[in-house]
């Protein structure tokens, strides 16, 4: 049987990004490393047409500018238009108004099959209390599963929370996937990069893109792993994690099995 | 004693950069290594309540727009407002008309803290004649040092000049840091992440920013010289470096003394 | 006999680079590790300043937005008018009707010396048909040193196709530069970063452009034989290839004879 990643690295997905200046590099250096191919483009003049020919739109609002969203939403719509599957990156959600606003005003004009947040952009998002720091996690006293799944339901799309451990959510139940390195938060763009990589997973899979995304996490966490065996600090961890994408094949995740519970299920979130 | 370092560790400050295109990758991951949380906003929309929420703001004029200048000048205020010290470098500034009136504004409507610079951009900001050579430090027979203190008394404010040897002035004096090494002026943004990460002391110093600048300086100095003990070439300098200030304890700086000379002393800059 | 790159080391050209934001910084690091200075300036206020003072502009349109055409057009008439070389990466050029239209303007209003491309932005600036794909080389049937000849003829420069061979072609004839590795594709920026370098040569050549271009492509391709003896994906091949264009000298190429071959030609294609 085709893994998704074998899938992924003969089909070389065109992966569109409309991202921010921080990870723009890293995005691309690591959906190369991976096997799939990416774009950067953001102008208003042309990011509907390129989301149009491509195999995923990623959409990014780190370091986001007024034009920006413009083009977010040229290009969500013209990826709906297409059929092609829409990831949204809601970088620093509750950081700025500015930001909110924008994040909740593609949510409702754009059809997004997969939200990447960390907790804090999810309590943003969901309009709950929260300790928010920058684009950082923050802190907070929420259920992130329960918030996690009512945000997958009002949006009819999957979630992916993650952190130490991630949650995956879908209008039908929700998975833990666990693993990864406490290096990779030391790393800028770690989470931009697991869109668009989730992005690249979604770009390939004919259905189920629950599993699809599932798959993602835990390759990338997986990765995230091998990278740390090798490395010494931050600097060669970026350089390590690079090319466990490359190297790695989808066996390094066929231990990991994820036991999806039913939304509402709190004792859920376990991987055995 | 808990030393800066430790305590910037602990506390994990929120640094707000509006900076380059170039350097934004590089002074993110910086500033992660060193164990600081650094957030780029640069939106008009939104960069004075970033800046009113962050511990600290870094405005860097490399890759300037125009519309960026007046997100400076937003979120410079807003620091001010909330008593959060502002670090200004200057890049560029003798390069181009367009940059030297936007740092001369920013100099003039923003209160701000520290400014690090090249030798060439000292030059532009005080007025003085010199060769510039695009970001570089360019060449030219100034007295650096009567400069700084000149630039220090007219803007209220820590000047740190740095290269193969470092300037610090205030007001009351001047003290200069050695060491580092020649691979550092081969790592692009090796300046720009130096603004941010005495930013990042200057954060947690809750008095004396000109002791916190000096140490800040002191410590990138020694993490270059870690850095490059293991580096073949420029590329694995930059991951050694990473590497460094994420290991790095204060205690390296140990046997730095600056000896601090007042003003107008010429026979002052020496590091015994 | 002075090199190239001794001449390039020792006079430090000023490598204006109007350029987008998944390169800039690997970009600046390579022309730095090369032994060039690099300084990216795109504002509509400076571009054309910045230009004139500058030993060589390179233009590329990743990430293009509509003022940076602006900046473009200001920077290359700039260059123009002090007679220094124009550099023109099409990145994209057959991606987006935007990306085509404000290549052919550039192609138009400015006397460029150098195209660097890849085969599908060749195929668009001749108007061939192709099936493009983002940023990529895409695919074709098209006769590429014919093609190259032809757009060197029409728009009267050097044309440098590169790939896994390289094509350089000028209005006299053709040459072909074999050699570098297949872990040079996993690296974003790879063609970008080329082109500032062959910029860089441009720079210090004070006559045969075409030999400076075939040099650089040349020394380019030997830095990526080099990185890929001590690489072992693409994370750690990016730090051995700076390394490379650090560390290596002109000998590396010297038994690269390119062998010219009258325009025309079509079994030119030889390194022997």
């Amino acid at each position: 049987m085709t893994t998704l990643i074998q899938k992924l690295r003969e089909e070389r997905p065109l992966i569109h990004c409309i991202t921010n200046i921080v990870v723009a590099n890293f995005q691309a250096n690591g959906l190369l490393a991976l096997g799939a191919s990416p774009v950067m483009a953001d102008a208003i003049e042309e990011a509907a047409e390129i989301a149009a020919v491509s195999s995923c739109t990623v959409l990014n609002t780190g370091t986001l500018k007024k034009d920006t969203v413009t083009s977010m939403l040229l290009a969500g719509k013209s990826a709906n238009q297409q059929g092609i599957p829409v990831v949204l990156d809601p970088v620093g959600a509750g950081a700025t108004a500015f930001r909110k606003e924008a994040i909740l005003r593609i949510l409702k004009e754009v059809d997004v099959m997969l939200i990447r947040c960390n907790a804090g952009e999810l309590a943003a998002i969901a309009g709950v209390d929260w300790r928010f720091k920058g684009v950082d996690a923050g802190e907070g006293e929420a259920d992130i599963t329960a918030l996690a799944e009512e945000v997958a339901r009002t949006h009819n799309c999957v979630v992916a929370v993650t952190g130490p451990w991630d949650i995956v959510a879908d209008q039908h139940g929700t998975s833990c996937v666990t693993g990864g390195h406490p290096l990779m938060s030391h790393l800028t763009g770690a989470g931009c990069l697991l869109s668009a990589v989730a992005g690249a997973f979604l770009a390939v899979a004919e259905e189920d893109p629950f599993n699809a995304v599932t798959t993602a996490l835990a390759f990338y966490k997986k990765a995230g792993e091998k990278a740390a065996e090798h490395a010494s600090g931050p600097g060669d961890f970026k350089i390590h994690f690079l090319n466990a994408l490359y190297a790695l094949e989808e066996d390094v995740i066929q231990d990991c099995q994820f036991i999806r519970q039913p939304q509402g299920n709190d004792k859920g979130m376990t991987l055995s």
